[in-house]
């Protein structure tokens, strides 16, 4: 069977894909972290082309990843702007980068992830199961969910 | 500035992308670690096309994230396996599997991750600093790194 779109794939890591998984998007998604706000301001921080970032911009929004609203400072321009669905990507932006850091920096990364009141540097990212405990790769199993098989139990 | 590709940005997300972030490359990590070692069992898990699954894995191999090894069952064959690099993409991958059964899966994911020994959902993943300290979002500062900061430091 041929996919065209990950967006029917049942592997939530497909799905998220799917919506994140074009490449600048996450990247986008780390200049909206920073603070940048304006098409222009992401332009220029990027080195993107208008075509590319203006694709990527409204399927963000569409997806409901970005917030579009008028400017408070001049209302014939628009912001883009963090939605729930974004922050919670912090740990996937960070997972990213402390695996660069590590493995695609050959050591060296020109920029450093900090704890902004201590000063100390980012260390690990780590996966918890829904009683506090820490997971590895070799406890995980992945199951697949009857389907409503929530609404059943809940009946 | 254009930049034509992200292995010269100096941010570590950008690095990671720019090995890991064509359309299918996490997906291939997901299936190897699920056990899936061999070309033809690559293709059939993804439904992917046999230019683009090649095009993929030759690239793996060479950013050094899959080992590629002789079969032990058939010295004619090849297995593409986990290197160290892959085992610790654990955290992206579950970070992208937690932030898609809650943002992109309309709440009813039909896979669930759980912790094998108790089947405990899992539930979070979560950033830490060196000083064990979990951070948030707000909490994080971005500092460029002086070339050679750390050769100086240690002369």
């Amino acid at each position: 069977m041929k996919r065209k779109s990950l967006a029917d794939d049942p592997c939530p890591i497909a799905r998220s894909l799917d919506v994140l998984g074009e490449r600048w998007t996450l990247l986008i998604l780390r200049e909206a972290y920073r603070g940048v706000r304006r098409f222009a301001d992401f332009e220029r921080e990027l080195g993107i082309a208008k075509n590319v970032l203006s694709t990527r911009l409204k399927a963000l929004v569409e997806s409901g990843v970005l917030d579009r609203t008028p400017s408070p400072d001049d209302a014939r321009s628009v912001e883009y702007r963090l939605g729930r669905k974004a922050r919670e990507l912090f740990p996937v932006l960070m997972a990213l980068a402390l695996w660069g850091e590590r493995w695609a920096c050959d050591g060296k990364s020109p920029l450093r992830f900090r704890n902004r009141h201590s000063g100390a540097a980012l260390a690990s990212v780590k996966v918890f199961d829904a009683d506090g405990v820490e997971v590895q790769a070799r406890d995980v199993s992945m199951e697949r969910v009857a389907p409503d098989a929530e609404d059943v139990a809940a009946a």
